[in-house]
């Protein structure tokens, strides 16, 4: 499979992934671990997924001036002006539109697509065959989401409905959304993947730089102002620091899906490709045992071997970030997170709740261990 | 209650505790941690119920000459004369019998009782109460046990069958012991209690010094002889070294009950006395989260305090020995025990089976966190 030679990859490298406290922190977040034991961090594998589509110098990395030094040793290669650092994060609309209004004026008629920096997909060929219909699609002047082929009743992702074929040549799977929804109950989820024309959200959009900035301003003018104005004095050193320092506080904080995605939904500019491949966000650590178990019970991953791990009758999943001897006996599904300074101790049915344990850490007086 | 003017306790402070691993160790067992919360080790509490017994300065502690310095911080009253050290562990007729024969040389009419450093007993009026009793019997030349009056059908202890009443004079409730058994199953246990005529064996015994080594000279006369040879000259500094080289490595392991108790009540010289008073030998950590949640369910006890404890829907106990944050959720009667080296993550139920934890640990060539 060739690159795409008007393709470039926006990973917005946020988010401190509060439910898989402690191994995810705030110097050290999700995307800069190695969660599914491949050798790479998410990011790495990120962007070693992307590189065979855009070639070479062609993805934009957006994350926080705190990480910096981080993702420039995880990917050497990739060049300053590359990177787009956040003086404080403002949500997915301002990382993905901020970096696309970068490069449409590097490359007026770039096509950009957007991809977490903490998600996991194993099967590349299916991604890339997607990622190539969707970028047909964005040339035709969609935007255009990847939608995952749900392979259960998930309550943790949002769906995407697709409606008629949008009749794009060379996208022949490309339909038009019919609708976004939010995470739904177990109920309507079983009902969702039953009529079958509903679709995980893996959170990938794919447009022309210059269709999703329309959109966004549509919808958003006075933030689209702002992005445009960042733009403009971008790649200007001199001029970029005093208009950061002006506007970046200005900068409403607001989810791409809500200010480009469901009204260009609803104005019929958007269009969702189905993926027929895995994927997985590794939202807690009950998806983290399941990674390394394969999705079978009973058994006990190691993750990280700092450590000595013995373990009598025990299943789930142990994080060894310690050098400590960690031994587990008689817990079934457990969640044991041991790091040099904190200590998780869980079952894979609780995952949720660490996000609440986050909350009281931070409460208790210890948010430097956050 | 006054004094007993020639009564000295014994205090064999030796064992590993390796259900308690990792918080009891070689290097700190079970009797120099504080178990109960009371803020004085196992060994110092013990320590302190015995002195108005015994009155000051009368009491000896057989220990491993690693736990010396140890031993001597906890009780820093306690003479050099009064501190018996072994060169390796052997057994509990050794360490009894020659405490005994070396305060029988220098109080010829001397009555010995051994305790245990590392139980736990909170009703001390009951329990000088029995030990009195006890003592009375010694005097007139039994071996005296104290029995504990069960309060549930324990599988974990041993039992004593008392029979007919010895009719000491001053001591009423002594009888003489017909039986001694070992752990029982559940359904022999749940007898013993019904039928009423059986106590834990806590391995408290009292008696003469002399009647002691009289009746262990019948069973073992070999031991008997080395330990007697031992004796005579454990008060002289310059001859001690060179005996305890030539005879330690030939001392027999031989627990008390078999050497001395068993045989002893065989020839109708052992009497019971019962003991109404509370008392564990906390013997693993379901024992520890009973005794600090006052054996209610539901609860989650923190022993130490080193750290940060967050629990969210969690019983059971933890135990705090670094200064890490300790987060537990959702899981109930969860024993976490967190120490520098090491980790031990199990439930109450499953509390037993830290033993075989701790040969794992020797066998993955971590001896060093034992």
């Amino acid at each position: 499979m060739a690159t795409i030679d008007d393709f470039y990859s926006i990973i917005p490298a946020g988010g401190a992934g509060s439910r898989l406290w402690p191994l995810s922190r705030a110097d050290a977040p999700k995307f800069l671990h190695d969660l599914t034991g491949s050798g790479k961090t998410l990011l790495r594998a990120t962007f070693d997924r992307l590189s065979p589509l855009t070639g070479a110098g062609r993805t934009m990395v957006v994350t926080g001036r705190a990480h910096r030094a981080a993702v420039e040793a995880q990917i050497p290669e990739l060049e300053d002006a590359n990177i787009v650092l956040e003086a404080d994060p403002r949500d997915s609309t301002v990382a993905i539109a901020l970096a696309a209004a970068v490069l449409r004026r590097r490359e007026p008629d770039v096509i950009v697509g957007s991809f977490a920096a903490d998600h996991v997909i194993h099967d590349e060929r299916a991604f890339r065959r997607a990622v190539t219909e969707a970028v047909t699609a964005a040339r035709a002047g969609y935007i255009a989401a990847i939608g995952i082929t749900p392979t259960e009743p998930a309550i943790g992702f949002g769906y995407i409905r697709a409606g008629e074929p949008a009749g794009v040549e060379g996208a022949p799977n490309a339909a038009l959304v019919q609708q976004f929804v939010e995470k739904p109950s177990a109920q309507v989820a079983r009902r969702y993947v039953e009529e079958g024309d509903y679709l995980w959200n893996a959170g990938m959009f794919i447009a022309r730089a210059d269709v999703l900035l329309e959109e966004l301003a549509k919808e958003e003018p006075a933030l689209s102002a702002q992005i445009e104005e960042l733009a403009a004095v971008w790649d200007e050193p001199g001029r970029r620091g005093p208009a950061v320092d002006r506007l970046w506080p200005q900068l409403k904080k607001i989810a791409i899906d809500y200010s480009v995605a469901e009204p260009a939904a609803a104005r019929g500019r958007m269009v969702v490709v189905p993926g027929d491949f895995d994927w997985d966000d590794v939202g807690d650590f009950s998806a983290v045992a399941k990674l390394h178990n394969n999705g079978r019970r009973g058994r006990l991953a190691i993750l990280g071997s700092q450590g000595t791990v013995i373990a009598d009758s025990a299943s789930g999943i142990v994080v060894s970030q310690s050098n400590r001897i960690i031994s587990v006996v008689g817990i079934h599904d457990v969640v044991v997170v041991d790091t040099p300074d904190a200590l998780l101790v869980t079952t894979t049915d609780n995952a949720q709740r660490v996000k609440q344990v986050v909350d009281a850490v931070r409460r208790s007086g210890n948010a430097d261990a956050l």
